[in-house]
């Protein structure tokens, strides 16, 4: 009975639901999925496989799960930051898009997106954006886990020159690339509420339903929000999507800043989960989602990057520290988002958001074999009372040392074996003298 | 005309008064010190030089100053996290304190902080503790920039064990390290006002003033402070510390979170500097310390991490990118601590803010050379648009490649040439071993 691959020599973090740890763990695998996992005992032999990955010492854990990018955004990192929102937008981050986001760079930033997710630890993400049958090829190609949108907005957008056929664009690239991978999941993405029609929204979601997809939509991002959508009685976001229909358990409402009790009870409710984004939040000043309620009420919240123009970088092990200790500080309560919600948050609860939860998000014999290692022989990662704890305190995404995505190795030893990184640099170095001369 | 060391092929941000960027930079040391810096005209040779540093195209920049750290507290990275303060210290943090902290244990700690921090990036820190003389060895030994303060504290304390001589203990801690090396400064470190008495404060900073040192005091880090100190009148803790003599240039306060527009006006006045601590803040739920309002009445901040136990790493450039977004989000406002103030506050305003802005925090002519390399080659590090946003918002301190310090190079292609980490690494883990068997 040989394995593909084992995976030993590590503590295991398997972030199951009774968060067991397995100290000098084996994880076995076979045919992508994790077939057993148990701890090694003294000098027995590890089990037969065709290959073996010595973790050294450190944490074998799931694979991130970033539940909200625009991955060709990358493109734009650091192009414009400390801005008021709408110079940002209007000046510089929708003029940038106007003239650049062609089906050539949203490929090239997808690619470059890919390598830094990868080589931060992150397996799975959920992106959403314009031209995405260029993100879900480049995507692909690295042998991440994903859920890709193609965006839907009322004004003429990259790809889609007349908004009348938004919906239509989306429900094309779902019905593309619903067989293509098992890797990928395409989804309806929604822009917002307040830059799509009642009736768009109705109908991207209908679309999204008829084909059991995940809807991706931003709402409540700023405090404004309300002022900017056809509400009625000054109704929130929240209570208007819920009233024309879009609030359920395959939509995933991303940012969800500005919600207050009567909203949380409506989400709850409704079944709809959470993408929270706290750098990007903090970055563009637009609030603290109340996360603590949410949680409270059992909704389900997953953690997003957002995209580079707004964070400005997609490691979400920065995230788990940030998400923490925002919360803690905003609350004044150093109890609430321990470390093992934080790390539930970035792995299970995040495939949970995006409907992934049978398949990826924790470490259990059955599921799809998406694990990273981390090298934990470094100053800033010992003494190791509590792997929980490092991980989302003190650990960065410069620590993974290796990453498994469906059984497969895809970085080793924080080489990216399925790309040609230096080539993609290069390419985005010689596109960003031309973005930045303008 | 030979120069010692000759640092080339990189940006070169000075962080000088105009904030001047040197685009292919050319940086000169001798005898310790920059003596020039300028761009490298076309096909032109080199200076003659013993040594050249090759920045391979990357970022030259001045190495961080972490304002605030006590570094043995290493030893308890992660020993405990997510519970109320007084639990926090009284159960956890004091008791191990009590029984592991020894002139041994002290030295290894330190030697794990300054491997950590060089490797992030640092080149000077300011420090406080117990058996700081210890710390000195450690951080002598290891090439790094130090203000060390022995801890003053109405309690018997490690290497202390009467109370009344607490001061006669800095005092001597001071003459001692006085003159051994131009790298080490020393410093008296009071605990607190709540930990101090009327007496111990007036006479710890006496000493300080008369031995023109620095003085080092945590203040207002808890909202509750003003309750525990021996206030008249419901005074602040500042007004407190105003009353008795405190508060003067060479004063350092450290948190300062819970400080009101009286408390910002008599800081102000004073000519006191700020240690601003976001991340340990943050993680114990202390609250957010009024950094803009600070800076708007040209308080000096510069920026610490705190000890491990409440961070839990100590690497600066997180911090650069946590104390822009932290008051942008606070003040609901983006525009607030702009990337180049962030920058500034981890490295120059840092110097000043413990009295060294003559000697580094920036790259100049007859400053120290006390600068860092970053290497840009990465995915998370590409486009390139602005090496200042891409410092705060992007890099980590796993991004430093080489570090130098008063014309030394310490770290080369991330390996410390100082210090045998590895071992640093054994005989740490070993210990965290005992201590978290307890």
């Amino acid at each position: 009975m040989h394995f593909d691959l084992v995976v030993h020599n590590g503590t295991v973090l398997t972030v199951n639901p009774a968060f067991d740890t397995i100290e000098d763990g084996i994880v076995c695998i076979r045919d992508g999925k994790i077939e057993n996992l148990f701890p090694h005992q003294d000098d027995s032999p590890l089990p037969e496989a065709r290959e073996f990955l010595d973790a050294k010492g450190g944490i074998i854990m799931p694979g991130l799960v970033n539940t909200h990018t625009h991955l060709p955004m990358t493109l734009f990192r650091g192009l414009a930051d400390d801005l008021p929102l709408d110079v940002w937008l209007n000046e510089h981050i929708f003029p940038a898009e106007g003239k650049y986001i062609n089906p050539e760079n949203v490929r090239l930033g997808a690619e470059l997106g890919r390598a830094e997710m990868l080589l931060a630890g992150t397996t799975t993400v959920c992106d959403g954006y314009f031209l995405e049958d260029e993100v879900a090829a480049a995507v692909l190609a690295s042998g991440m886990r994903a859920i890709l949108g193609q965006g839907v907005i009322d004004f003429p957008a990259p790809g889609v020159p007349d908004p009348s056929r938004n919906v239509e664009a989306a429900v094309a690239f779902v019905k593309k690339w619903h067989d293509v991978s098992p890797l990928i999941s395409p989804s309806v993405f929604c822009h917002s509420p307040y830059t799509c029609s009642e009736e768009t929204l109705k109908k991207a979601k209908r679309a999204a339903s008829s084909l059991d997809v995940l809807f991706q939509i931003h709402v409540a991002e700023t405090q404004n929000e309300s002022t900017q959508i056809p509400s009625q009685n000054r109704e929130s976001p929240f209570a208007y999507l819920n009233r024309i229909g879009l609030l359920d358990q395959n939509t995933l409402l991303v940012h969800a800043v500005w919600a207050d009790d009567h909203d949380v009870e409506l989400i709850a409710g409704s079944g709809a989960k959470i993408s929270h984004n706290p750098e990007s939040n903090m970055k563009l000043a637009s609030g603290i989602a109340p996360v603590s309620l949410f949680l409270d009420s059992d909704i389900t919240v997953g953690l997003g990057t957002d995209g580079c123009a707004s964070n400005n970088n997609l490691d979400l092990f920065q995230e788990l520290d940030t998400v923490a200790k925002l919360h803690k500080v905003s609350t004044l309560n150093p109890t609430v988002m321990d470390a093992r919600t934080v790390l539930q948050m970035g792995t299970i609860d995040g495939a949970r958001a995006i409907g992934l939860q049978k398949v990826t998000g924790s470490l259990e014999p059955g599921k799809q074999a998406d694990l990273i290692i981390l090298d934990t022989r470094k100053p800033h990662l010992v003494p190791l009372y509590n792997p929980v704890s490092q991980i989302v305190y003190a650990a960065s995404g410069a620590d993974v040392k290796d990453v498994i995505v469906s059984g497969k190795i895809i970085v080793h030893n924080r080489e990216v074996l399925s790309l040609d990184v230096e080539n993609i640099i290069e390419e985005v170095a010689s596109l960003a003298k031309v973005i930045g001369a303008d």
